[in-house]
């Protein structure tokens, strides 16, 4: 893989829907031929490779993760799940070992670009989101015709609860935290939930010269004050949320104008949807008392509710007993990005397996995960596959 | 002029070298023809329009502003003064008056984007400005040629001491001091110095999801403190001193990642250098605080540096008599915006004439001041012409 889409810039560029993305696909098409698989492509553009079990009344066990990348990312988010799951249907095949259930490698379609071939699966893909403009440029529903997809019958991959017996991602972990505390493999308790909001702040545009320091209504001076606040209330009680400021505009945003308008982002995530609730309750009461204090004016647009999505209780323990029958050490955390798992998580059992992120660093050139790392994580994935085929549930 | 660049978003745009300009420039010439004036444009493309003195050996008396806008601006800032002036060569002419001096109306070209026509003046327009960019999308150099002016000889324009006698200004506050105190005529004490810095923060972006609160070096949050600690610098100490964070731009700008570096532009303005040199300090002490606190890094590229211009002490006097014998009250205040009569008061003795700013609002369609300030400053400015007219400094 990486010697696809490598960037001149730095990192790899794989966004979907692009020729880089293409021949990253066809690429693992190739391998899961190789290991055995019948690679197919559905309606929704993800890659799906099947092999048989012996029992053919039982619903599918679903390994993968996917390929796409962000513009001048790394080759691990995302490679290491989808190759992993590659080589464990591989070890099977030449192992000669036939699972009870049907085994399916699912590489799911744009998962950077906002989920977009697991949202199909989990039936939260809706028509209208198929106009929306992608990073490649196409709509969302031309990308899908351009892999090899159907946009018209989405509704063929949809599964309904019952239909997947369970849904195994293995993933890098893009946070620091198994590296820093030496742990060889985190268990993901949930897929944290994802609210954003676009804040407009009205103050009012005057002449940076002219205007006394006690006549401005500084919508940017209300916006700093704002951004600490936010940092203030998330950090003010103990757990694993996190609030993020990560865009701004100061309009008309030139030097010698005291900014009329700003409008910024916040990004709020969190497994625990009440918490959430009462950190944006927080904040909102933060913007209240900055509005006061400087006549200017705070409004809230939601743009993202993503709510956060548990993974399987039965399969946490899976994954746990696996890594401990291999000697690795593991800690229960939270994903704080989004995965496939979280969409396939509504309609099926599902579990992830974290390995260590070098620095933490992730969607960036400097993404790095240590070889021992992968072996492990691909090893745990293996065993906690051979362990679930056996569960009765 | 209210016909001329009427903008259908609202206000005016006569942006200099736009057509709306050359439009605004063309009456103002007519104007000064009907007003027995001789109009020219010189080769830095100043409208020029003289009338002979009664004694040939004296150096020019200069009147006069700017027509040019901002985009979306009023139709007072500038206008005021260019017409006024105008009005006074007409009101001489009308009445068969001779001034001792030769008196010329000159209506500096494009105001808003430099005073880059009255630095053409003071010495102060360089070679290497002519190829920048102007809001028009002509170069500056073209800019000049489009408007009747010659690039090539610019030396032309240069004046030195004692080339001009006195240079007069009147001109809107475009703050609101004058009009929330209820004073008629405001007399400039002098043209505030302006620094402008671009100032890089630089911190390490990373995912906003996966990276724990306490493992972030967000360039954002450590601009927010900044920009908060630049507004509590400058209103530490009692004065007119005004500083602003106009400008922001978070890098890379998305919801879901940590700004790892910020870029903003801060702007201070003071009548004092020494007080700006203290201000500019204490700035950077905070920034350097703020760096090590959250382990970010704060760089200043300084890209301004227009330093302060004072009136001439006998201008002021003479305007706050014109004023006195006319039963309006004064008041001595800086002005914060750049003026024209800043260029030129590096060159001949220089005064300015504010009236009011209905609340302070300026270069925005809301600008507005009344018709009878209009006239009172359009009166001390005959008054101080005549008087000035006499003197024999």
């Amino acid at each position: 893989m990486a010697a696809i889409g490598k960037d001149p810039s730095g990192g790899y560029s794989r966004v979907a829907y692009t020729e880089a993305d293409r021949q990253g696909r066809e690429y693992v098409m190739g391998l899961m031929r190789a290991a055995g698989l019948a690679a197919t492509i559905d309606a929704a553009g993800n890659i799906s490779g099947r092999r048989a079990g012996s029992d053919p009344k039982l619903p599918l066990l679903v390994i993968g993760s996917h390929v796409d990348s962000v513009p001048q990312g790394g080759n691990y988010d995302g490679v290491v799940g989808s190759l992993s799951a590659i080589e464990v249907a591989q070890i099977l095949t030449e192992g000669h070992l036939t699972l009870r259930h049907p085994l399916e490698v699912l590489i799911f379609q744009n998962e950077e670009g906002g989920l977009q071939g697991s949202r199909a699966i989990s039936g939260e893909l809706r028509e209208e989101d198929l106009d929306l403009a992608t990073r490649s440029g196409k709509t969302l529903r031309e990308g899908i015709s351009s892999i090899g997809g159907d946009p018209a019958h989405l509704a063929a991959v949809r599964r309904k609860p019952g239909d997947v017996f369970a849904n195994l991602e293995l993933h890098i972990e893009q946070g620091g935290t198994l590296a820093m505390e030496k742990i060889d493999i985190g268990v993901v308790e949930g897929i944290v939930g994802n609210r954003r909001w676009d804040v407009t702040i009205e103050g009012f545009a005057n002449h940076a010269g002219t205007t006394p320091m006690n006549q401005r209504h500084d919508a940017l001076l209300a916006a700093a004050k704002f951004i600490e606040a936010v940092n203030r209330v998330v950090t003010s009680v103990p757990g694993r949320q996190v609030g993020t400021v990560g865009r701004i505009q100061a309009i008309p945003g030139a030097y010698n104008v005291i900014p009329g308008k700003v409008i910024l982002g916040i990004d709020l995530r969190d497994l625990d949807e009440a918490r959430m609730d009462m950190l944006f309750g927080k904040i909102q009461d933060e913007a209240q008392q900055i509005a006061q204090a400087s006549g200017t004016k705070f409004s809230f647009q939601q743009v993202v509710g993503d709510r956060p999505a548990l993974t399987d209780p039965r399969l946490r323990q899976l994954i746990a007993d696996s890594a401990k029958q291999l000697n690795l050490t593991t800690k229960l955390l939270p994903s704080g990005a989004t995965q496939d798992a979280g969409s396939m998580a509504r309609v099926a059992p599902s579990g992830m397996i974290f390995i260590p992120s070098i620095g933490g660093i992730s969607h960036s050139p400097e993404e790095f995960s240590r070889p021992q790392d992968i072996i492990n994580g691909a090893n745990v994935l293996l065993r906690t596959v051979l362990q679930l085929d056996s569960q009765n549930w």
